[in-house]
């Protein structure tokens, strides 16, 4: 915990929500230090006016209260620089949560900067990845930040003592804020988390109440639904010939999954903390876009660069989850990603249905695919059969060896 | 091409097909050597009694040919270790037929052995990766048995003149055989490939007739089926509490893949040879294993495993596609996977809904999952908040170090 | 800081010097509690017997008093088998004080149970990666061990107030510990390290008189001398034709790495609790012995297997510095290094002069090499020239799309 | 081999030695070709000007005669990009015969657009990996260009046929090469490597006469020279205080290497195209380069860029010795590499003595060691001993959850 008489003004990612609202009571109280309000949009689904009313109410001068729509920046500078990557955490999580906390972060240190302040809060749980994610952050954007993090510091260690706090400090509690909340929600445009309570046990099943951005497959559509997302570079720039910003595409694709009961994933990860946790994850618009990509990829990337991209992914993918985005070694593998994609432009046709996505077809001004090379008729040209013959030795030479020692081996 | 005078008998593995006939009676006319043949049952669907039978037809002596059912030992010594590391070759193929080359080829050369045979045959093309995996084994195996591949010797090089040499040489032609395949098919337990002809163009969708093993979802029944897999060290053992033979159980998982629609992919691969192709698969029950699997290692794989494993994937998948079952790195590799799955036991719980597969629940008596640990309630035990203090502290450091660089430079 | 009324007693690691006969005190005052000690021989240099004397004047019952020879397991159990990776982290470092730590802390847990103690101590400072191998490996073996790091709690950060503290406990104290020791040393039979104090500028040259297990190269012999190495399964087992056990063996290769001076090591490495620090090593056996190694394997292991532990050494090594011996991933790597080292057997001989070993020559009845296939001369066998054209227009394939890709881009 | 009728002109890597004027002659009246002579000055140490008049003696047009000094090309564009990743393939060798091929392959394909030409040569033989880098860096430059590679097609395989052609044809034939070579040499000014013959056997010394660019260590001066050698942003740009440039640099690291007997390597290597040869190297700049590369980023380089770097060395260095530099994956990795160096800036001093090298000292504007971080001292900033022990526990975590499972599995 930081010496509270030394925190002056503080800059807290602030939701409008109770808990957050709680948080910048408590920051008050405690800390006796100004309190400075940073609310974004990233698509996650709630109006923002409200948490500027609420701010007000809770005492924060009008100047002090930062409110940012920043859904393009996050989908252009974020999310899919990672999808260029189809980086999959544990090979199947998109990193909804993961990728967003960098750049709240990262809005939180340049008001600091603006607004004088000498320390950033946030309202992350001490059992979680995201308080990780986000101090990460704050100390590689500015080193001697100081960071509060609530949940790691109070005594509100209940629900009970959460609501008498707030009772006690004329914060409003919406009436169904009153009990418990079945489970824990995240939610950006890439994605709605899900977890804690109803979801702890990993042998139960979701139950459907806990879905909100997907509708269950069972109820979507009983005819497929096709598609074409035309990419230039690597990124998705249009769907069915419309040219989209990138926000706007994730929207569209999101509302496309939503209808098709696409995204939806029940999942237990390991925490970068140390412990497992179940969550359930829908990523409509994110799971198409990767079936989309890795489809274009096929015929716009080299075999080199695809394995490589391949054999990195993993560990891209645990940077990011880990909030390592602002470290060298994940600038450095996005400078390898980034140098592969300078081809892989073009369109792919996806089937969506009930719950899956797939390619159905792509092609490419740049494709590599070459029919004449491929193909078993007559007449293909530019490939020598004996040269297989040849290649196929060479790649056994070493084998042979191996096996003739093998065999003296056993002999003796 | 071997030397035709030095040829004394070889084990051509035979389909009892139009095309491995052919192959046969080349061998005898143009190496005027004898030929053993070896048929497999691999699950690939089809009798083997009428191969025996075509075999005596073409003059091969009754000691000669050799018929064996695979299928137990292709699921267990092949299919389940490869399975055990996720191995899906650029990102989504199974790899159902790089995974039956190795036993093929082995088993030729165990009966070129029985039966002092100094060549080997195979009816794999010029232009593919299986003449690779094929040759690749037969050298790890026999460092100096001679290799024969028709295809890449012979003018056979249309339609028509594989037909005018069948009927030369009295070959029966199948009705359906006269004209030409509109696609060409490998089959086996775990999966059916189709490519070639009118699957060349990628921008194409793959025609409904295609599919053989996997009704298309459209048609899958409109109630989602649960069921529940067994796991033990890492392999399956049983459905539905019903324990079952490895090749019993990948049978019973493609029914339940097959009505569900479960296990299509449409993809454009990189071939080891070095050209790009657009191949169809069909791996039902594979598909709902790979889910199964990695279900099972969510709750039973400790993180520094489960990282590793995904890390080193893509390079074990590709080995297996370029044909290096039998290469001390696989083996390698292998040592590292199978010691990963001791605890890898439990039981997952799946629902296969109209081409879709997801896991729903799991449970272990070896789960690492600690629901006291990860519980956001009051009285958890075994963690202290301050602990992630500290934590994040120390990941922070050499990033604020960083910080500190960078803005120092700057001012420069 | 656990609390002190619950622990009961306490295993430490003790070596009879001034700092941990403190810590033993320390322990007593503070806790209130039973002091076991466990002083271990790691080929340190050290008589043990001397630190009995000290823990009985110190009023540790003699049957809690626990000295053991390790220099055999620890060679045979942890070096021998690190030695098999080639490990070095970050390039240079032959990890000689992170692979003793494990073995310390395995002990310790195991007197621990023996004894019935809850909890052990270390006498690593809290800055450095010691404290981190201790406590990971008591954790792995023990998950509910209490684990006291006296340095990380108590207030006696300054020499004076060490000194001080001995005084009023009637710690004997030499005469040449009065002053501060201008440097840190670790030593076991792999190493010694040499760290801080006047080794803190990495631009200054490390004085002569740190050293002490190597001679200046300046002074070594003015002829070379040349010994063989014999390895068997990966493992070296005799010295100029005499077979040696581990322990023995290394410190032979010890005696003629000194007098050679081999194995000096400046250098600036990251540890893993986040900052930079500069040490010095001295490692002369095991520089012979990574040499050798290499040497012998370049003759007997093939290429696959020898690129994959190239590729996966670094992260070996990582995780050994990190402390992370007794993991799962750990395990798993070395089950896939092992896995390598069967046929690593043969001799290598090599030139040991003035601070430098290189190997000279090396000779396996398990060689791979194959004069026959690599000479310039007529008459070689088994290798077509042929085959090498269609090896490289194989290699080529995908390189010859991409060009023709590019000049239509440019074209464009 | 192509089609002699279909070859116009070519342009033929030529040394102005025997081998390549009877491979000049032998492609005249093989091929009919009008031949084009591109002789480069990597730092071989040979005049050129011979390589003129002896290509004008063989009917060479003047405008088709092409010399060119590419020493600051080579140095500044291959070596020393190549030297950013700390290359050593298979953990020692320095690739300076790989690294060359490339660079001579453009310029080949270069003066072939220029004059015209339809086809390109090479003097590497069969075996080796040279004929590789040179066709691969061909065809990834200009995928339709015509290949000649003399030693896989003619029927000049011994000595004596070579000798003979050469007499038969005019082509003059220095006394000393009437004789066979003892080993064969290659050379340029990062290194020279010798094999064959003599260096055959792997158990044998290398005679001191193979080695031309070093003194033996035992020769060299019997005091240490020490010098320093200054790094701007990955690159060295300075010695000893005296800016150079790379050529020149190089050419000074080399003088300064021989003296003092440093860069000797006797290695068994695997060859990409699939057997195993020994070769002896001398590389005494880039021996001194690589260790002061290591040592200016030990200071400036962050740990995850470092151990990234680390991790994927060894692939680079595969590409590298394979002949994949003009590839996308060699690319990726390159960008990932240099996007590390913009900070490795500073000075290293080293001491060299009797054939070895080391770092004694390294300072740098950039410096990311901190030592009020690192102190033992007292009133050190910025770390919390208490930190230190949240990061064991909850890196511990997983790993007591590991033990838990391990003693609840024993007791069943």
């Amino acid at each position: 915990m930081s010496d509270p008489k030394k925190i002056k003004r503080v800059v807290l990612a602030y939701s409008g929500g109770l808990d957050t609202s709680i948080i910048l009571k408590w920051l008050q109280t405690t800390y006796g230090c100004e309190v400075v309000t940073f609310t974004a949009d990233l698509g996650q689904g709630e109006e923002l006016e409200p948490a500027r009313q609420k701010a007000l109410l809770l005492g924060i001068k009008p100047e002090h209260i930062f409110i940012e729509d920043l859904r393009e920046e996050f989908v252009r500078d974020y999310v899919f620089p990672m999808f260029r990557a189809n980086a999959q955490y544990e090979g199947l999580y998109l990193l909804g949560t993961a990728i967003a906390r960098p750049l709240i972060a990262k809005k939180q240190i340049e008001i600091a900067r603006k607004v004088g302040a000498d320390a950033v809060a946030h309202g992350a749980t001490g059992k979680g990845n995201d308080q990780v994610r986000f101090e990460l952050a704050y100390y590689a954007l500015e080193p001697d930040i100081k960071v509060i993090a609530p949940w790691r510091e109070w005594d509100l260690t209940s629900r009970t003592a959460l609501l008498n706090f707030a009772e006690q400090n004329q914060i409003p509690i919406a009436k169904d804020k009153r009990g418990d909340a079945p489970f824990s929600v995240d939610a950006n445009l890439l994605h709605v988390s899900s977890e804690g309570k109803v979801l702890e046990d990993p042998a139960q099943d979701v139950p459907d109440y806990v879905y909100s951005r997907t509708v269950n497959p069972e109820d979507a559509p009983d005819k497929p639904t096709f598609i074409e997302i035309e990419f230039k570079s690597g990124d998705p720039v249009a769907v069915d010939g419309e040219a989209l910003s990138p926000a706007a595409l994730l929207t569209h694709l999101n509302a496309l999954g939503r209808v098709n009961g696409i995204g939806r994933l029940d999942l237990v990860e390991n925490r970068f903390v140390g412990m497992k946790s179940r969550g359930m994850y829908e990523t409509p618009g994110g799971t198409i876009l990767l079936a989309a990509h890795r489809g274009i990829e096929q015929v716009t990337l080299d075999r080199g660069a695809a394995h490589l991209k391949d054999e990195l992914m993993p560990k891209y993918a645990e940077l990011i989850y880990n909030g390592f985005w602002f470290s060298p070694e994940r600038e450095m593998l996005q400078a390898l990603i980034d140098k592969s994609q300078e081809f892989v432009t073009g369109k792919v046709r996806l089937k969506l249905y009930k719950g899956s996505v797939g390619v159905v077809g792509r092609s490419s001004p740049y494709s590599l695919y070459d029919q004449d090379l491929v193909t078993f008729e007559d007449g293909a040209v530019a490939y020598d059969h004996q040269d297989a013959a040849g290649f196929i030795k060479l790649n056994a030479l070493r084998l042979r060896t191996l096996a003739r020692r093998k065999s003296k081996a056993k002999a003796k």
